[in-house]
């Protein structure tokens, strides 16, 4: 370990530049770094550095990539620490400690990369099922570190690396998914309050499930016995097969996927719930416009669709698509239905979906009443310093007759 | 009723000025009147009104008050409907509703003013006790009404104005309490997350409770067993004996109220807690800095402070304010600890509350992971057009070692 750390090469810092990492961020940005004292060009893609202030102060650890926007992200505040094995096992039991106090199952996301002191790093539980996401040249560089350390922590069936995120081709990565370690079944099995449910770990969309709406789907379950429910942009029944768990009368489940659509259906049917599960297969907005067209009425509609605005650039369109179904939405309410509208595009700030809520309302001549306003559940920690780390949003609204 | 809505006289707004009440706003600012059409002055504090476009398109009632700086408050975007009885009961009916979905017993905010369509109007319930807060001329010129409309939905065994808010004084109303139907006992019960609680209705600070954390409580509640919990501005213990009876092994409740703290002492016991209950009289910074010097520990603090910031100008030294009180909070935590940051203060920005928490955590060379991003419960909904609807925020953070 020590003749490790005697060889980090090291970055200096700018004048001044070191402030932002003191204030709790994590990342270096290129045009941060004395490039005089310490070229870019000469370090290699994901290689841990000593991170020192223009005066020689220590800054900890960080790992680098030469070639991209943020070419440092600090994995220690010590620089005895490096990240290695040791310090993979200690942030991992950490994390776990968090979510063994939040959640009953283990079933959660396990590592939320820079929330947890862990840059570039996702990993997902299934039971004793674990998903990995790497998403930077420095977390692959210890790849093998990651698989060891889980091994150290837990009992494992099996590891999959999901490695086929959108950032790794900025980081310079191929994009693969492997199956590290043990078996997997086409679908396997997890728990999310108090649902059984399965999910498509290799095949399926990210790591195969979403884990961040938890909070917000307990609380759907709250309200929606005995209801008409439509799920938009369904995947496997995340929403629509709780709804129907909670004791909805009938779900209508909406995806472009015939595959997801499958999975809900497998959701639905050991639940018990097969024959009040309803798919409708296309595109979410032709299929509202038929609905309306026919006009259905549901006395709750959810509206979580995929992230609309994938960039800074995408916003105006982004938001002008997420007006749009959520005017669907309203349409497709009975007289005083519920819209649980979200979003998971961190570039939609939470007034501006506010806005788009009032916006639908009034047009339509109704009035909404927000309440409820959820988050992404506590297995997705915040980083204070990172608002990048916050982007999940969902608002529940009572759509009320408009005088 | 025909009669009396022919009898209205008609406030004509400004050119333009009927857009931001068309896009959902109930509020009409002095400055957006066509003064020399309907001069402010030809009105009586408190009278109903038709409101027109400067073209003469009508744009529903508003109640008026010539001497604020809003002057009117929309009630109705119908003009065959004014605020009387007969509105009073169906807007009730219509919160009620709401209530009703979300919560098993009948303790709540049943009306929350604007977000209900009734500007003005706060009424809180405690199962057959009603408390009603009137904070505008308008409202209270149908005071009558609003305790006939109650009578109507419910049966009811004491209404108590407590018509004592600050915003009276600007609308030239005078402040009194004053217990219009019915008998009450000093302490009356109420039901809050499946615990039994008593509030001080003619005595305690504001209508007597605050219904409005009910939520962000019940999260509180599954992360405190076998904990020791210091509990700041405690009141009457509403996060405090909630954590006794989740299991709590030691509460800590600090209050500068004698009164408080005995009715907090009296809600210890009858949960069978009175032993787990260390009340702490005194100002909440004088006793925090006495436990710092004391070395005391606690697994979880809670600080949910009155708000530190009433006006605008008050946002610099209520923002200081807050940061003190967290750093205090954060050094009395063991080095895993929760903190539970709350604010009520609606000109403190949720993303400046992040920060003081971000910025004492570094001070404090600790790293904060925020897990739990609360708001104000269901029976306070957001009214999507007016931003000052929203005001509650807390946060749950654990403060972690700090590298």
């Amino acid at each position: 370990m020590l003749a490790f750390l005697m060889s980090l090469n090291r970055l200096i810092l700018k004048t001044g530049a070191e402030k932002r990492l003191r204030a709790g961020h994590l990342w270096i940005y290129s045009n941060e770094v004395d490039t005089e004292r310490t070229p870019l060009k000469g370090f290699v893609a994901g290689e841990q550095v000593l991170v020192e202030s223009d005066r020689g102060k220590s800054l900890g650890i960080a790992y680098v990539n030469p070639n991209t926007l943020i070419c440092g992200r600090l994995v220690s505040r010590d620089s005895d620490y490096a990240l290695n094995r040791s310090l993979l096992v200690h942030r991992i039991k950490v994390a776990l400690s968090l979510r063994e106090m939040c959640f009953a199952d283990p079933c959660y996301r396990l590592v939320y990369g820079e929330s947890d002191g862990l840059p570039g790093l996702v990993i997902d539980r299934f039971n004793d099922v674990f998903v990995v996401q790497i998403s930077t040249a420095g977390m692959e560089a210890v790849i093998d570190e990651v698989v060891e350390a889980l091994n150290k922590v837990f009992q494992i069936k099996a590891i999959l690396l999901r490695n086929d995120g959108k950032m790794r081709e900025m980081e310079g990565l191929e994009t693969y998914v492997e199956l590290v370690q043990g078996d997997l079944p086409e679908l396997s099995p997890l728990t999310e309050n108090g649902v059984d449910l399965l999910a498509p770990l290799q095949r399926g969309q990210k790591t195969g499930w979403f884990y961040d709406h938890r909070a917000n789907r307990a609380r759907m379950q709250q309200l929606v016995a005995g209801k008409r429910v439509l799920d938009l942009f369904s995947y496997v029944g995340g929403w629509g097969v709780q709804a129907l768990a909670a004791g909805a009368d009938m779900v209508s489940c909406v995806d472009a996927s015939h595959f997801a659509l499958e999975v809900a259906r497998e959701n639905a049917r050991i639940n018990g719930k097969e024959e009040r599960f309803d798919p409708l297969h296309g595109d979410a907005f032709d299929i509202c416009k038929a609905l309306v067209a026919e006009k259905e009425k549901y006395d709750l509609v959810i509206v979580d669709p995929p992230a609309f605005i994938q960039k800074k650039k995408d916003i105006r369109n982004g938001e002008r698509a997420y007006a749009r179904i959520n005017n669907f939405a309203m349409r497709l309410l009975k007289k005083d239905g519920i819209l649980v509208s979200a979003s998971c595009s961190m570039h939609l700030q939470r007034d501006r979906l506010i806005d788009i809520i009032r916006s639908n309302s009034r047009e339509l001549d109704r009035n909404a009443q927000i309440f409820e306003q959820g988050h992404q559940g506590q297995d997705h920690p915040l980083h204070p310093a990172i608002p990048e780390t916050d982007y999940l949003k969902a608002f529940f609204a009572r759509v009320l007759p408009g005088s």
